[in-house]
Protein backbone atom coordinates (compact mmCIF):
# COMPACT_ATOMS: atom_id res chain seq x y z
CA UNK A 1 0.00 0.00 0.00
CA UNK A 2 1.35 3.47 -0.75
CA UNK A 3 2.22 5.68 1.66
CA UNK A 4 -0.27 8.79 2.34
CA UNK A 5 0.85 12.08 3.24
CA UNK A 6 -1.32 15.10 3.50
CA UNK A 7 0.13 18.57 3.29
CA UNK A 8 -1.85 21.29 4.36
CA UNK A 9 -0.75 25.00 2.74
CA UNK A 10 0.70 23.50 -0.06
CA UNK A 11 0.48 26.80 -2.91
CA UNK A 12 4.03 28.01 -2.15
CA UNK A 13 6.91 27.93 -0.47
CA UNK A 14 7.69 25.14 2.16
CA UNK A 15 4.47 23.32 1.19
CA UNK A 16 5.09 23.68 -1.97
CA UNK A 17 8.54 21.95 -1.64
CA UNK A 18 7.52 19.37 0.88
CA UNK A 19 4.81 17.98 -2.36
CA UNK A 20 7.98 18.41 -4.83
CA UNK A 21 10.41 16.10 -2.43
CA UNK A 22 7.65 13.66 -1.68
CA UNK A 23 6.97 13.14 -5.15
CA UNK A 24 10.59 13.03 -6.54
CA UNK A 25 12.20 11.41 -3.53
CA UNK A 26 9.11 8.76 -2.05
CA UNK A 27 8.05 6.99 -4.98
CA UNK A 28 4.50 5.66 -4.60
CA UNK A 29 4.10 8.07 -1.70
CA UNK A 30 0.59 9.43 -2.32
CA UNK A 31 -0.02 13.24 -1.96
CA UNK A 32 -2.79 15.02 -0.95
CA UNK A 33 -2.33 18.62 -1.34
CA UNK A 34 -4.42 21.45 0.30
CA UNK A 35 -4.84 25.08 -0.38
CA UNK A 36 -6.95 27.92 0.02
CA UNK A 37 -7.89 28.82 -3.31
CA UNK A 38 -6.27 26.20 -6.28
CA UNK A 39 -7.32 28.19 -8.96
CA UNK A 40 -4.45 30.78 -8.02
CA UNK A 41 -1.90 28.29 -7.36
CA UNK A 42 -0.09 27.74 -10.59
CA UNK A 43 3.01 25.86 -9.29
CA UNK A 44 0.88 23.07 -7.57
CA UNK A 45 -1.48 23.13 -10.34
CA UNK A 46 1.76 22.29 -12.60
CA UNK A 47 2.64 19.61 -10.24
CA UNK A 48 -0.48 18.26 -9.77
CA UNK A 49 -1.24 18.01 -13.86
CA UNK A 50 2.25 16.26 -13.89
CA UNK A 51 1.40 13.34 -11.67
CA UNK A 52 -2.00 13.12 -12.16
CA UNK A 53 -2.36 9.22 -10.32
CA UNK A 54 0.00 10.40 -7.12
CA UNK A 55 -1.81 14.63 -6.02
CA UNK A 56 -4.78 15.28 -4.80
CA UNK A 57 -5.43 18.99 -4.84
CA UNK A 58 -8.05 19.99 -2.43
CA UNK A 59 -9.31 23.31 -1.53
CA UNK A 60 -9.02 24.22 2.25
CA UNK A 61 -8.89 27.68 4.09
CA UNK A 62 -7.58 26.56 7.52
CA UNK A 63 -9.37 29.51 9.23
CA UNK A 64 -12.73 27.61 7.97
CA UNK A 65 -14.00 24.81 10.53
CA UNK A 66 -16.53 23.50 7.83
CA UNK A 67 -13.89 23.75 5.14
CA UNK A 68 -11.12 21.57 7.13
CA UNK A 69 -14.00 18.70 8.03
CA UNK A 70 -15.22 18.43 4.52
CA UNK A 71 -11.39 18.07 3.34
CA UNK A 72 -11.30 15.49 5.50
CA UNK A 73 -14.65 13.47 4.54
CA UNK A 74 -13.32 13.53 1.43
CA UNK A 75 -9.79 12.18 2.29
CA UNK A 76 -11.87 9.67 4.35
CA UNK A 77 -13.59 8.66 1.27
CA UNK A 78 -10.47 8.26 -1.23
CA UNK A 79 -7.59 6.71 1.09
CA UNK A 80 -8.00 4.37 4.09
CA UNK A 81 -5.62 6.38 6.35
CA UNK A 82 -2.75 9.26 6.20
CA UNK A 83 0.80 8.51 6.98
CA UNK A 84 1.78 12.18 7.44
CA UNK A 85 0.14 15.13 7.99
CA UNK A 86 2.42 18.56 7.50
CA UNK A 87 0.68 21.68 8.58
CA UNK A 88 2.63 24.63 6.53
CA UNK A 89 0.47 27.33 6.13
CA UNK A 90 1.61 30.37 7.93
CA UNK A 91 1.48 34.75 8.05
CA UNK A 92 3.81 36.93 9.66
CA UNK A 93 1.31 39.45 10.23
CA UNK A 94 -1.48 40.24 7.60
CA UNK A 95 0.32 43.53 6.52
CA UNK A 96 2.75 41.36 5.57
CA UNK A 97 5.12 43.30 8.25
CA UNK A 98 5.86 41.99 11.64
CA UNK A 99 4.81 44.53 14.30
CA UNK A 100 8.19 46.28 15.44
CA UNK A 101 7.24 47.48 18.69
CA UNK A 102 3.35 47.85 20.78
CA UNK A 103 2.18 50.47 18.65
CA UNK A 104 1.86 48.14 15.46
CA UNK A 105 -0.05 45.90 17.55
CA UNK A 106 -3.64 45.60 16.87
CA UNK A 107 -6.50 43.40 17.75
CA UNK A 108 -7.41 42.60 14.21
CA UNK A 109 -3.54 41.60 13.24
CA UNK A 110 -2.77 39.25 16.58
CA UNK A 111 -6.43 37.55 16.06
CA UNK A 112 -6.19 36.82 12.14
CA UNK A 113 -2.23 36.00 12.83
CA UNK A 114 -3.44 33.23 15.75
CA UNK A 115 -6.20 32.23 13.48
CA UNK A 116 -4.18 30.89 10.34
CA UNK A 117 -0.87 30.12 12.37
CA UNK A 118 -2.62 28.47 15.41
CA UNK A 119 -5.99 27.75 15.48
CA UNK A 120 -5.91 25.95 11.96
CA UNK A 121 -3.39 23.58 12.81
CA UNK A 122 -5.28 22.67 16.03
CA UNK A 123 -8.28 22.01 14.02
CA UNK A 124 -6.20 20.31 11.14
CA UNK A 125 -5.33 17.79 14.29
CA UNK A 126 -8.95 17.32 15.43
CA UNK A 127 -10.60 16.58 11.86
CA UNK A 128 -7.38 14.33 10.81
CA UNK A 129 -6.27 12.69 13.87
CA UNK A 130 -8.70 9.98 12.77
CA UNK A 131 -7.42 9.24 9.76
CA UNK A 132 -3.75 9.70 11.21
CA UNK A 133 -4.94 6.59 13.40
CA UNK A 134 -5.75 4.58 10.22
CA UNK A 135 -1.91 5.00 8.24
CA UNK A 136 0.05 2.20 8.55
CA UNK A 137 3.31 3.73 9.96
CA UNK A 138 5.22 4.28 6.76
CA UNK A 139 6.92 7.53 7.78
CA UNK A 140 9.50 7.56 10.94
CA UNK A 141 11.58 5.07 12.67
CA UNK A 142 9.41 1.68 14.27
CA UNK A 143 10.72 0.19 17.33
CA UNK A 144 10.26 -3.66 17.24
CA UNK A 145 8.29 -3.53 20.41
CA UNK A 146 4.39 -2.85 18.69
CA UNK A 147 2.68 -0.80 21.54
CA UNK A 148 5.37 1.77 20.79
CA UNK A 149 4.68 1.87 17.27
CA UNK A 150 2.62 4.85 15.66
CA UNK A 151 0.71 5.06 12.64
CA UNK A 152 0.97 8.34 11.67
CA UNK A 153 3.06 11.73 12.55
CA UNK A 154 1.85 15.24 12.90
CA UNK A 155 3.95 17.85 11.88
CA UNK A 156 3.31 21.59 12.76
CA UNK A 157 5.89 24.10 11.25
CA UNK A 158 7.33 26.73 13.88
CA UNK A 159 10.05 28.91 14.57
CA UNK A 160 12.55 29.92 16.45
CA UNK A 161 11.22 33.06 17.35
CA UNK A 162 7.66 31.52 18.75
CA UNK A 163 10.00 30.09 21.58
CA UNK A 164 9.71 31.74 24.47
CA UNK A 165 12.94 30.90 26.35
CA UNK A 166 14.97 31.80 23.03
CA UNK A 167 13.63 35.22 22.77
CA UNK A 168 16.38 38.00 23.41
CA UNK A 169 14.99 40.57 20.51
CA UNK A 170 11.33 41.14 21.32
CA UNK A 171 8.81 42.30 18.37
CA UNK A 172 6.51 40.19 15.75
CA UNK A 173 4.06 39.81 19.08
CA UNK A 174 1.01 38.16 16.72
CA UNK A 175 3.55 35.78 14.85
CA UNK A 176 5.24 34.97 18.00
CA UNK A 177 2.55 34.56 20.33
CA UNK A 178 0.97 32.54 17.49
CA UNK A 179 3.95 29.91 17.28
CA UNK A 180 4.29 29.73 21.28
CA UNK A 181 0.62 28.91 20.98
CA UNK A 182 1.25 26.30 18.49
CA UNK A 183 3.94 24.75 20.49
CA UNK A 184 1.50 24.25 23.54
CA UNK A 185 -1.08 22.59 20.92
CA UNK A 186 2.02 20.57 19.81
CA UNK A 187 2.75 19.42 23.36
CA UNK A 188 -0.70 18.62 24.19
CA UNK A 189 -1.55 16.65 21.05
CA UNK A 190 0.97 14.41 21.57
CA UNK A 191 0.01 13.80 25.14
CA UNK A 192 -3.45 12.69 23.94
CA UNK A 193 -2.57 11.38 20.84
CA UNK A 194 0.30 9.27 22.55
CA UNK A 195 -1.96 8.20 25.27
CA UNK A 196 -4.11 6.61 22.37
CA UNK A 197 -4.04 3.27 20.65
CA UNK A 198 -3.37 3.70 17.68
CA UNK A 199 -0.40 6.38 18.16
CA UNK A 200 0.23 9.61 16.60
CA UNK A 201 4.38 11.33 17.05
CA UNK A 202 3.35 15.12 17.00
CA UNK A 203 6.21 17.48 16.41
CA UNK A 204 6.97 20.93 15.71
CA UNK A 205 9.70 21.43 13.41
CA UNK A 206 11.27 25.01 12.61
CA UNK A 207 12.68 25.45 8.96
CA UNK A 208 15.42 27.52 9.58
CA UNK A 209 15.62 31.32 7.67
CA UNK A 210 14.07 30.03 4.41
CA UNK A 211 14.13 31.80 1.16
CA UNK A 212 10.10 31.84 1.17
CA UNK A 213 7.62 34.95 0.61
CA UNK A 214 6.92 35.27 4.50
CA UNK A 215 10.34 35.84 5.29
CA UNK A 216 11.83 37.65 2.35
CA UNK A 217 11.30 41.26 3.74
CA UNK A 218 13.71 40.40 6.42
CA UNK A 219 16.72 38.75 4.69
CA UNK A 220 18.92 41.48 4.55
CA UNK A 221 20.60 40.78 7.34
CA UNK A 222 21.01 36.97 7.04
CA UNK A 223 24.17 36.26 6.64
CA UNK A 224 23.97 33.87 2.99
CA UNK A 225 24.87 30.42 4.45
CA UNK A 226 22.22 30.82 6.52
CA UNK A 227 19.75 31.31 4.31
CA UNK A 228 18.15 28.43 3.11
CA UNK A 229 16.95 27.63 0.06
CA UNK A 230 13.49 25.54 0.73
CA UNK A 231 14.76 22.52 -1.51
CA UNK A 232 17.85 22.00 1.28
CA UNK A 233 15.50 23.04 4.30
CA UNK A 234 12.75 20.64 3.11
CA UNK A 235 15.49 17.79 2.31
CA UNK A 236 17.03 18.53 6.25
CA UNK A 237 13.26 18.34 7.65
CA UNK A 238 12.90 15.03 5.94
CA UNK A 239 15.33 13.49 7.22
CA UNK A 240 14.04 14.57 11.02
CA UNK A 241 10.62 13.68 10.21
CA UNK A 242 12.10 10.31 9.05
CA UNK A 243 14.14 9.63 12.42
CA UNK A 244 10.89 10.34 14.62
CA UNK A 245 9.22 7.90 16.51
CA UNK A 246 7.01 7.81 19.41
CA UNK A 247 10.30 8.98 21.95
CA UNK A 248 10.35 11.76 20.02
CA UNK A 249 6.87 13.38 20.33
CA UNK A 250 5.92 16.21 21.99
CA UNK A 251 9.03 18.24 21.21
CA UNK A 252 10.42 21.19 18.80
CA UNK A 253 13.54 20.57 16.54
CA UNK A 254 14.94 22.63 14.21
CA UNK A 255 16.19 22.12 10.57
CA UNK A 256 19.57 19.93 12.15
CA UNK A 257 17.85 18.24 14.66
CA UNK A 258 18.22 19.83 17.61
CA UNK A 259 16.03 20.38 20.39
CA UNK A 260 14.36 23.85 20.87
CA UNK A 261 13.38 24.92 24.59
CA UNK A 262 9.79 26.23 24.82
CA UNK B 1 1.68 61.32 45.91
CA UNK B 2 -0.43 58.41 46.00
CA UNK B 3 0.49 54.86 44.00
CA UNK B 4 -2.05 54.31 41.18
CA UNK B 5 -3.03 50.77 40.86
CA UNK B 6 -4.86 49.47 38.10
CA UNK B 7 -6.81 46.31 37.83
CA UNK B 8 -8.50 44.44 35.00
CA UNK B 9 -11.30 42.21 35.41
CA UNK B 10 -12.08 42.95 39.17
CA UNK B 11 -15.77 42.77 39.58
CA UNK B 12 -15.09 38.85 41.61
CA UNK B 13 -12.08 36.69 41.53
CA UNK B 14 -8.75 37.38 42.12
CA UNK B 15 -9.04 40.73 40.57
CA UNK B 16 -11.78 41.58 43.11
CA UNK B 17 -9.22 40.49 45.72
CA UNK B 18 -6.51 42.21 44.37
CA UNK B 19 -8.55 45.77 45.02
CA UNK B 20 -9.80 44.84 48.67
CA UNK B 21 -6.01 44.13 49.59
CA UNK B 22 -4.45 47.26 47.88
CA UNK B 23 -7.23 49.06 49.64
CA UNK B 24 -6.49 47.45 52.97
CA UNK B 25 -2.66 47.24 52.94
CA UNK B 26 -1.67 50.50 50.69
CA UNK B 27 -3.10 53.19 52.48
CA UNK B 28 -3.14 56.08 50.13
CA UNK B 29 -3.19 53.99 47.23
CA UNK B 30 -5.44 54.70 44.50
CA UNK B 31 -7.09 51.91 42.80
CA UNK B 32 -8.50 51.97 39.82
CA UNK B 33 -10.86 48.83 38.65
CA UNK B 34 -12.18 47.81 35.59
CA UNK B 35 -14.61 45.65 34.37
CA UNK B 36 -16.91 44.54 31.71
CA UNK B 37 -20.43 45.30 33.43
CA UNK B 38 -20.17 47.80 36.39
CA UNK B 39 -23.97 46.99 36.84
CA UNK B 40 -23.56 43.61 37.06
CA UNK B 41 -20.56 43.89 39.41
CA UNK B 42 -22.22 44.07 43.00
CA UNK B 43 -18.87 43.21 45.05
CA UNK B 44 -16.48 46.06 43.48
CA UNK B 45 -20.01 48.27 43.28
CA UNK B 46 -20.38 47.87 47.38
CA UNK B 47 -15.90 47.99 47.62
CA UNK B 48 -16.10 51.31 45.64
CA UNK B 49 -19.19 53.02 47.85
CA UNK B 50 -17.32 52.32 50.62
CA UNK B 51 -14.09 53.49 49.05
CA UNK B 52 -15.18 56.96 47.05
CA UNK B 53 -12.34 58.70 47.23
CA UNK B 54 -9.96 55.97 46.46
CA UNK B 55 -11.79 53.86 43.68
CA UNK B 56 -12.52 54.79 40.68
CA UNK B 57 -14.63 51.75 38.35
CA UNK B 58 -14.47 51.65 34.48
CA UNK B 59 -16.31 49.60 32.37
CA UNK B 60 -13.86 48.10 29.50
CA UNK B 61 -14.59 44.76 27.75
CA UNK B 62 -10.97 43.67 27.18
CA UNK B 63 -11.91 42.08 23.66
CA UNK B 64 -12.92 45.52 22.63
CA UNK B 65 -9.77 47.74 21.65
CA UNK B 66 -12.12 50.70 21.60
CA UNK B 67 -13.29 50.15 24.81
CA UNK B 68 -9.19 49.48 26.31
CA UNK B 69 -8.51 53.07 24.30
CA UNK B 70 -11.45 55.10 25.86
CA UNK B 71 -10.14 53.73 29.42
CA UNK B 72 -6.99 54.62 29.10
CA UNK B 73 -7.78 58.06 28.20
CA UNK B 74 -9.83 58.25 30.95
CA UNK B 75 -7.21 57.00 33.25
CA UNK B 76 -4.92 59.67 31.72
CA UNK B 77 -7.33 62.50 32.01
CA UNK B 78 -7.78 62.11 35.76
CA UNK B 79 -3.86 60.69 37.17
CA UNK B 80 -0.78 60.84 36.19
CA UNK B 81 0.36 57.79 35.67
CA UNK B 82 0.11 54.24 37.04
CA UNK B 83 2.25 52.36 39.10
CA UNK B 84 0.65 48.88 38.87
CA UNK B 85 -1.37 47.45 35.78
CA UNK B 86 -2.63 43.67 37.33
CA UNK B 87 -4.48 41.95 33.79
CA UNK B 88 -6.99 39.51 35.64
CA UNK B 89 -9.72 38.10 33.70
CA UNK B 90 -9.59 34.65 31.92
CA UNK B 91 -11.90 32.31 31.11
CA UNK B 92 -11.26 28.58 31.36
CA UNK B 93 -13.17 28.10 28.17
CA UNK B 94 -16.51 29.33 26.82
CA UNK B 95 -18.66 26.57 27.81
CA UNK B 96 -17.43 26.66 31.26
CA UNK B 97 -15.27 23.55 31.21
CA UNK B 98 -12.10 23.25 29.74
CA UNK B 99 -11.28 20.17 26.99
CA UNK B 100 -11.15 17.14 27.78
CA UNK B 101 -9.89 15.79 24.77
CA UNK B 102 -9.78 16.84 20.68
CA UNK B 103 -13.48 16.00 20.32
CA UNK B 104 -14.08 19.17 22.22
CA UNK B 105 -11.91 21.42 20.46
CA UNK B 106 -14.08 24.04 18.29
CA UNK B 107 -12.76 27.04 16.42
CA UNK B 108 -14.78 29.11 18.31
CA UNK B 109 -14.18 27.75 21.99
CA UNK B 110 -10.14 28.31 20.77
CA UNK B 111 -11.02 31.90 19.61
CA UNK B 112 -13.00 33.56 22.38
CA UNK B 113 -10.44 32.15 24.84
CA UNK B 114 -7.51 33.68 23.27
CA UNK B 115 -9.39 37.00 22.76
CA UNK B 116 -9.96 37.35 26.70
CA UNK B 117 -7.01 35.62 28.33
CA UNK B 118 -4.55 36.68 25.50
CA UNK B 119 -5.00 39.58 22.91
CA UNK B 120 -6.70 41.63 25.72
CA UNK B 121 -3.81 41.80 27.97
CA UNK B 122 -1.55 42.93 24.92
CA UNK B 123 -3.86 45.36 24.12
CA UNK B 124 -4.15 46.43 27.76
CA UNK B 125 -0.15 46.86 27.65
CA UNK B 126 -0.55 48.65 24.54
CA UNK B 127 -2.64 51.49 25.68
CA UNK B 128 -1.41 51.69 29.44
CA UNK B 129 2.24 51.02 28.67
CA UNK B 130 2.70 55.10 28.16
CA UNK B 131 0.74 55.60 31.46
CA UNK B 132 2.82 52.93 33.61
CA UNK B 133 5.92 54.73 32.12
CA UNK B 134 4.77 57.91 33.90
CA UNK B 135 4.13 56.07 37.11
CA UNK B 136 6.65 56.91 39.61
CA UNK B 137 7.80 53.02 40.74
CA UNK B 138 6.01 52.83 44.10
CA UNK B 139 5.52 49.24 43.61
CA UNK B 140 8.56 46.81 43.41
CA UNK B 141 11.72 47.27 44.77
CA UNK B 142 14.30 50.10 43.16
CA UNK B 143 18.08 49.22 43.06
CA UNK B 144 19.88 52.64 44.05
CA UNK B 145 21.45 52.89 40.19
CA UNK B 146 18.45 55.56 38.64
CA UNK B 147 19.11 53.60 35.05
CA UNK B 148 18.31 50.59 36.57
CA UNK B 149 14.70 51.84 38.45
CA UNK B 150 10.78 51.40 36.97
CA UNK B 151 8.46 53.70 36.89
CA UNK B 152 5.65 51.00 36.30
CA UNK B 153 4.76 47.24 36.83
CA UNK B 154 2.83 45.17 34.66
CA UNK B 155 1.30 41.78 35.65
CA UNK B 156 -0.40 39.25 33.63
CA UNK B 157 -2.18 36.44 35.39
CA UNK B 158 -1.20 33.03 33.70
CA UNK B 159 -1.21 29.70 34.93
CA UNK B 160 1.04 26.88 35.17
CA UNK B 161 -1.24 24.93 32.95
CA UNK B 162 0.36 27.72 30.43
CA UNK B 163 3.60 26.04 30.56
CA UNK B 164 4.39 24.02 27.68
CA UNK B 165 7.38 22.37 29.23
CA UNK B 166 5.61 21.58 32.60
CA UNK B 167 2.58 19.91 30.14
CA UNK B 168 2.33 16.48 31.18
CA UNK B 169 -1.00 16.07 31.53
CA UNK B 170 -2.76 17.67 28.37
CA UNK B 171 -6.37 18.65 27.99
CA UNK B 172 -7.90 22.16 28.33
CA UNK B 173 -6.58 23.05 24.62
CA UNK B 174 -7.92 26.79 24.47
CA UNK B 175 -6.54 28.05 28.16
CA UNK B 176 -2.83 26.49 27.92
CA UNK B 177 -2.70 28.01 24.67
CA UNK B 178 -3.68 31.13 26.21
CA UNK B 179 -1.57 31.19 28.19
CA UNK B 180 1.62 30.02 26.49
CA UNK B 181 0.64 32.92 24.11
CA UNK B 182 0.23 35.10 26.96
CA UNK B 183 3.83 34.27 28.56
CA UNK B 184 5.51 34.99 25.15
CA UNK B 185 3.54 38.73 24.92
CA UNK B 186 5.26 39.11 28.81
CA UNK B 187 8.43 38.50 27.51
CA UNK B 188 8.14 40.52 24.43
CA UNK B 189 6.91 43.55 26.69
CA UNK B 190 10.00 42.83 28.96
CA UNK B 191 12.20 43.29 26.30
CA UNK B 192 10.16 46.23 24.60
CA UNK B 193 9.73 47.93 27.53
CA UNK B 194 13.02 47.08 29.18
CA UNK B 195 14.91 48.72 26.56
CA UNK B 196 13.17 51.59 26.71
CA UNK B 197 13.83 54.76 29.29
CA UNK B 198 11.49 54.89 31.02
CA UNK B 199 11.58 51.37 31.95
CA UNK B 200 8.45 48.69 33.16
CA UNK B 201 8.98 45.45 34.78
CA UNK B 202 6.85 42.69 33.32
CA UNK B 203 5.85 39.58 34.84
CA UNK B 204 3.39 36.87 34.61
CA UNK B 205 2.52 35.69 37.74
CA UNK B 206 0.47 31.51 38.38
CA UNK B 207 -1.81 32.22 41.80
CA UNK B 208 -1.74 28.97 42.73
CA UNK B 209 -5.06 26.64 42.32
CA UNK B 210 -7.78 29.31 44.10
CA UNK B 211 -10.95 28.81 45.02
CA UNK B 212 -12.45 31.01 41.77
CA UNK B 213 -15.59 30.69 39.65
CA UNK B 214 -12.97 29.68 36.82
CA UNK B 215 -11.32 26.40 38.81
CA UNK B 216 -14.31 25.78 41.28
CA UNK B 217 -15.39 22.82 39.30
CA UNK B 218 -11.77 21.12 39.27
CA UNK B 219 -11.37 21.34 42.67
CA UNK B 220 -12.48 17.99 44.08
CA UNK B 221 -9.06 16.48 43.37
CA UNK B 222 -7.16 19.04 45.31
CA UNK B 223 -5.70 18.26 48.49
CA UNK B 224 -7.85 21.27 51.15
CA UNK B 225 -4.16 22.50 52.06
CA UNK B 226 -2.94 23.31 48.39
CA UNK B 227 -6.36 24.93 47.68
CA UNK B 228 -6.12 28.49 48.09
CA UNK B 229 -8.36 30.97 49.04
CA UNK B 230 -8.31 34.44 46.96
CA UNK B 231 -7.39 36.31 50.29
CA UNK B 232 -4.09 33.92 50.57
CA UNK B 233 -3.49 33.96 47.06
CA UNK B 234 -3.27 38.06 46.58
CA UNK B 235 -1.10 38.26 49.78
CA UNK B 236 1.63 35.36 48.49
CA UNK B 237 1.41 37.61 45.31
CA UNK B 238 1.36 40.86 46.41
CA UNK B 239 4.61 39.86 48.28
CA UNK B 240 6.70 38.74 45.33
CA UNK B 241 5.34 41.95 43.77
CA UNK B 242 6.71 44.04 46.38
CA UNK B 243 10.26 42.35 45.33
CA UNK B 244 10.22 42.83 41.70
CA UNK B 245 12.89 44.82 39.96
CA UNK B 246 13.75 44.82 36.72
CA UNK B 247 16.23 42.09 36.34
CA UNK B 248 13.27 39.76 37.15
CA UNK B 249 11.46 41.21 34.44
CA UNK B 250 10.40 38.73 31.58
CA UNK B 251 9.99 35.73 33.51
CA UNK B 252 6.88 33.70 35.20
CA UNK B 253 6.52 33.19 38.61
CA UNK B 254 4.52 30.87 40.83
CA UNK B 255 2.69 32.65 44.48
CA UNK B 256 6.13 30.82 46.16
CA UNK B 257 8.25 33.12 44.47
CA UNK B 258 9.75 29.93 42.06
CA UNK B 259 10.05 30.51 38.57
CA UNK B 260 7.97 28.27 36.27
CA UNK B 261 9.67 26.97 33.06
CA UNK B 262 7.99 28.07 29.75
Amino acid sequence: MAAVALVQGASRGLGLQFCQHLLSHRAPVAVIATCRDPDGAPALSALAAGNPSRVTVLQLDVTREEQIQRAAERVRSAFSGVDLLINCSAVLHPSGKGETSLRDVSAEGVTSTLATNTVGPLLMAKYFAPLLQKGTGQFGRQPAEKTKQHNGILVNMTARVGSIGDNALGGWYSYRMSKAALNMATRNLSIELGRSRPKIVCVSLHPGTVDTDLSRPYHKNVPQHKLFSTQYSVQRLMEIIDSLSMDKSGKAYAWDGSEIPW
